[in-house]
């Protein structure tokens, strides 16, 4: 457990706020709360992730850590000029200028929910009524991670259940923690979770009196976070079909997280699980423009069932009263002007070479050593490796030790992992090519195949 | 209740977004929820306000209606110029417009955090020794709303107390109901909550064996919502010494909203709550950008007791994963280059204008009338009228539709009341100055008087 603040905070500053510092501030959290009999049991809940100070202090003794950790984007291509564009095209109409810096509504600006609606039905090559959407399922949140949120919190009550894959994205079984909801995780391969696997855990539920506890499948349905892969076509159709089946006393909903949908570097684009729900009460669809455009903008949105609309509503009014005006109408005129889809076609060129470089790296300097498996991306933000089952790449393992002494910082693979049905594998971790450039992504992956052989 | 979702959303587009309206949001939620079983427990709590759709249909009818209503900012001085020389100081420092447009983190970009506490510091003319501050406790949210929730949400399970005054900031009411907490009134005069009162009330409580369950004082220090009053210097020092009193097994804290702080439109400052609390463990100072520069920019924070920070920072990075940094650096780059203080006072000459209106026009309109009391505020957004006894204020009763006929919108002063300890008073409303223009405050009020002459 961290006992030191100013350590952590050192931490924070070395490392830039990442998926895994966000981590370090949930173990600081679970610290504080030991001495702290004042809290209610979300907050007990919230803070619940060990982590080992030893090697904190490693990684502060070391300033040239390469951070292939981080969740973060590209520095380089963050949208300096085209958000200066979409500001000037505010300022140039006085009225906008004056919308933009007034209160807006919970549910959100009306012209970005119409832009997002009308990129998702481009993208699917659905109409309105093929969909069976309206705007009025299109809500605004503080990035996705805030609509996941809601939903969940809207939903589920404590003891309530989330299936969701093993791996899963960590951050969200975090806020499942936190909600008191049970994440359980069901197997997962190249297409994403398996049906199968699925119908068996329900299967497994309903024998032992817990499905009706069952309140949504989980999945990042484009590149996932943290296996870089998407779930092919037939099996949304197969997994949407499937919560449908098994929604008899509840809906089972499908919460779809489309986070990394923009970011395709090569390959096709496939429909949105939401596209496989044409009676639209089963998937909820949720997305940002925090990794295609800018996270300091933090816009993200939600495409809901309209049950769920109202009531997701009430619980984002009472949290926030809804999210900065100004963000979402700089948000709107970035598309509406064609300024955010010429900046997107910068960001997949940058990232599309920091994947490969990635991946040539890893061909040289992990492909010669025997056990390590890995799948390739087309998108996205991530790697995730498999190791020999001998290596334990926890923080309190030996690989994570000697990474840091070679220079770099990874995600151990049992944070991505739901301690149910069975505890986490430990041979996993897992990798971003986001923020470093192609030479310290080169330079990173060869500490790590050196930490790994010296590991073995 | 609300049955049309169409018609309510027409009532939103012609009141632009107001506390008002924001309750109708609620009501809506309530109604879906009646049709719908799939729903948490805290999405059910946050839907329970009973709103008549007949009188919404008037509303509807009427567009030439004057809301006296809206918690709205004013429209003219909203900080257009101000914003724009802001974006251009950042926008000259390449490295600082890629701060802004990246990841922060959870707990809030420092140069902001050092900014609020100055200016609190300065304002209480205290130091950082005499506080027992740090800049660690300062935490940065979507408006003092969320800090609001976030607190609550921290210290409070379902079925804990927080007292507050009777009347109270509506929006926090139904905050504190989605969380399932029970608030409770107490009694208020010209000098904020009597202290003697809740002594009293924790007495009860403790004969009740329910002493454990109260977790806070809520208050509006400065210019309360809704009554406009702001609690005295002596007061503020003997309730927080009563709560501390009153912590034996659990701490009471004081939840300090002082979000009205910097609207004085004249009289004399008066130190913070969070200065009677050296040890600066009871008093949670929250406070806002909102209404003093811009509420679509949407900026506020938090100075927390050290204890809370991780458990706060664990929920809200679930939340929202940290507030969009691009808000963030904009409002540290206003507060620093002297943009925000320069504003301040534009907006305060505007603000005191107004409030002279609507007390000119009280005086003329509403003195003539026996039985009519209100109180004189030199800040803040509220007046808050006292009827005569037989008026019932609420949106099933008589004035609220002649009001509505006469052509102006009021805040009926029951959703302000806590439902314990004994059922509010009916006879109270709230009026805001802040959106309307002098003429059209001048007009608004002549109409409440009309009204309520036809209502007697």
């Amino acid at each position: 457990i961290l006992h030191n603040l100013r350590l952590w905070r050192q931490v924070l500053s070395i490392t830039p706020r990442t998926d895994l510092t966000y981590s370090l501030e949930l173990t600081y959290a679970g610290d504080q709360m030991s001495r702290n009999k004042n809290l209610s049991k979300r907050a007990h809940w919230a803070g619940n992730e060990p982590i080992v100070s030893q090697l904190m202090a490693k990684t502060v003794a070391n300033p040239h850590l390469i951070s292939l950790a981080a969740g973060f984007v590209d520095y380089d291509t963050l949208p300096v000029e085209p958000t200066q564009n979409a500001l000037n095209t505010i300022w140039s109409d006085e009225e906008l200028t004056r919308v933009a810096l007034q209160y807006g509504t919970t549910v959100g600006y009306p012209p970005l929910r119409q832009a997002v609606l009308d990129r998702m039905l481009a993208a699917d090559g659905c109409s309105v009524a093929e969909m069976n959407i309206s705007l009025d399922q299109v809500v605004i949140t503080a990035g996705s991670n805030q609509m996941l949120f809601l939903v969940s919190d809207t939903i589920a009550d404590p003891g309530d259940i989330v299936i969701c894959g093993m791996p899963s994205y960590y951050v969200v079984l975090g806020l499942f923690r936190n909600l008191g909801i049970r994440p359980i995780g069901i197997e997962t391969d190249k297409d994403g979770l398996i049906p199968e696997a699925l119908d068996e855990e329900l299967s497994r539920l309903q024998r032992e009196d817990s499905l009706d506890r069952v309140k949504a499948v989980y999945l990042t349905s484009y590149y996932d976070n943290p296996t870089g892969m998407s779930m092919s076509h037939q099996r949304r159709g197969e997994l949407v079909e499937m919560a449908k089946r098994w929604s008899n006393r509840q809906t089972i909903y499908v919460l779809e997280d489309a986070a990394y949908r923009e970011l395709r570097y090569s390959g096709e684009d496939i429909a949105s699980m939401r596209s496989f729900d044409p009676e639209g009460d089963t998937v909820i669809h949720t997305s940002t423009f925090s990794k295609s455009f800018s996270p300091g903008i933090r816009v993200g949105w939600g495409i809901l069932p309209p049950r769920l609309v109202g009531p997701v509503l009430a619980q984002k009014g009472n949290i926030d009263f809804g999210s900065p005006n100004f963000n979402q109408v700089l948000m709107a005129t970035a598309v509406e002007e064609g300024i955010f889809q010429r900046h997107l076609e910068t960001v997949l060129g940058g990232y599309g070479r920091k994947l490969d470089a990635m991946l040539d790296a890893a061909d040289e300097f992990l492909a010669p050593i025997d056990g390590i498996n890995w799948r390739r991306p087309s998108g996205g933000l991530y790697l995730w490796l498999e190791l020999p089952e001998a290596i334990d790449t926890g923080m309190d393992g030996p690989l994570f030790a000697r990474a840091v002494e070679e220079g770099v910082l990874y995600v151990p693979g049992e944070f991505c992992c739901p301690s149910e049905p069975s505890p986490p594998k430990k041979n996993m971790l897992r990798l971003s090519f986001g923020i470093q450039s192609r030479e310290s992504i080169h330079q990173g992956m060869e500490s790590l195949g050196r930490a790994i052989r010296k590991t073995l």
